[in-house]
């Protein structure tokens, strides 16, 4: 599994039915490029997406906050057990190549904050915007729908690759 | 000390000189109304406050990300040697009951999300401006200056333990 | 991917040339009844068992302590990038429904710690063997070689889910 | 406070009422010599070295496996929220120059192992003897009581300090 790609899909546990659409979306088109989605392995977002790459035969990783494998959703075929919370957070941002945030509350802006701390490239459907007291910060690479999405994610992380990053 | 309260002051570990001036403030105005200094234990806003807190005689807590002692501030008091990297932004803002959030890069934003995912109050001075792409998020609580900081953290903690919170 | 088990294989990341062939060994066979290796994600008996577990066709998760998935061994087919230090033992306990211990230093040793602590069978193969100063702690399983390891896992789990364990 | 001496204090959060005395009594001599108390900030060990700190004006750190400042004994002066549950048993073991096991259970083996993997001296009241498969590991320095604890602590550090390590 050497030259997979490992992407995280980021996103709140309670989402709207558009929201929960998107994410399966976006999980379909990780599993027919053949990447493995890393996520909170709980409901919402996190199960949308797991469904959706598990449909196409994608492989999901799911990294729950508390002690308990039965919290994973039905679609997390790998859950990773921390026990240490929402601090679990800063891993699901470090465990992908790159982010995909949609939607969310403040777990995900915690996600998304990790993630570009560390130079993850993170792609936005319907997220945060970042802005300082002095100017926006365009960090976030905005995209129109789920394939878009994914796209850039690849992308991102293939032009990363090149720059010695991830 | 049961009746001590605890701020936690986020920035980061470069800062302008400017921000450095607000946050020898803040630690002076902490430490003159008897309230402990969380911080992240390094340089930048975080060496800033705790010299500020000093300063007055007032006791502050360095929350390391590193397993070395000695990478806190000569002005931490209690060092808290945590070896979990950023992943101890969480236990930064978790430790206070309201946070104070001066300018910021990302590991600040991870704080004050984490901060509000918990219900505990952000105040702002010149730091992140949140929004979805719905609509401005408006819980970061804008202060003009260090006093007016450290004024609203104190009247936030005074509401939210009469709310039932911290 | 249901029905699987995942069984953690503990060790130092400096072993014998016994160890490794022992661990080697016990991840063929964790691979033979297809269940799914979780470790350290390093070198030593960690790289040991993602070899055999991979020569058998097997999957391996490496949860990582550092920043960089560049650490992970060769044999390493799902990464987790914790950044949390070794502080991560505590996660690779808890992922497994089983840990199979092997050698080991005192990592190992915070390791089985907390396996037991979560009521997580331990099977020792030339591990720590435990007491107090009053009595000797035998919760310990102890194996007489791989597949005798893997056999007491298996069914140490096969049990536990029968007392509602795990 | 730059030249206080930092002691954890690890044992269980049930203990007989003879190491609560032991604990108590620990906390008195830590206090006597101007040592801070770290522990984890709960009850029964934990709770009766606050105890006995307090009792002659010392200074009590809590580190808290919740979210939730009111999980403390009366006896913590700072309180640390980490919500990483027992993972903190790691920080509560590095933020000590030198700890004092009593008694204890599997999480103050976590924490003597942590703190032997950091080259942390470890003074044992009562508590786990370690042994591998080949031999005895004799790096727990057995104290005969409170006060030879506090001294063999105290010793350590000093000696440490001189070696370069703490």
């Amino acid at each position: 599994m050497k030259d997979k790609l490992f992407i995280s899909v980021i996103g709140a546990s309670k989402c709207s039915a558009k929201e929960a659409r998107i994410a399966e979306e976006v999980g379909r088109e990780l599993a027919k490029r053949g990447a493995i989605v890393i996520c909170g392995g709980l409901t919402g977002v996190m199960e949308a997406v797991c469904r959706g790459a598990k449909s196409e035969g994608g492989l999901t990783v799911g990294i729950l906050p508390s002690n308990n494998r039965r919290d994973a959703n039905p679609y997390v075929d790998i859950p990773i057990i921390t026990g240490i919370g929402y601090a679990r957070n800063s891993i699901v941002a470090k465990s992908g190549q790159a982010a995909i945030a949609i939607g969310g509350k403040y777990g995900t802006l915690s996600e998304i904050a990790y993630a570009l701390q560390d130079k993850i490239p993170v792609i936005g459907l319907g997220t945060w915007k970042l802005a300082t007291s002095k100017s926006k910060d365009e960090s976030i690479i905005i995209a129109n729908n789920a394939s878009d999405a994914v796209d850039k994610a690849i992308q991102s992380i293939k032009q990363g690759v090149k720059n010695g990053f991830n």
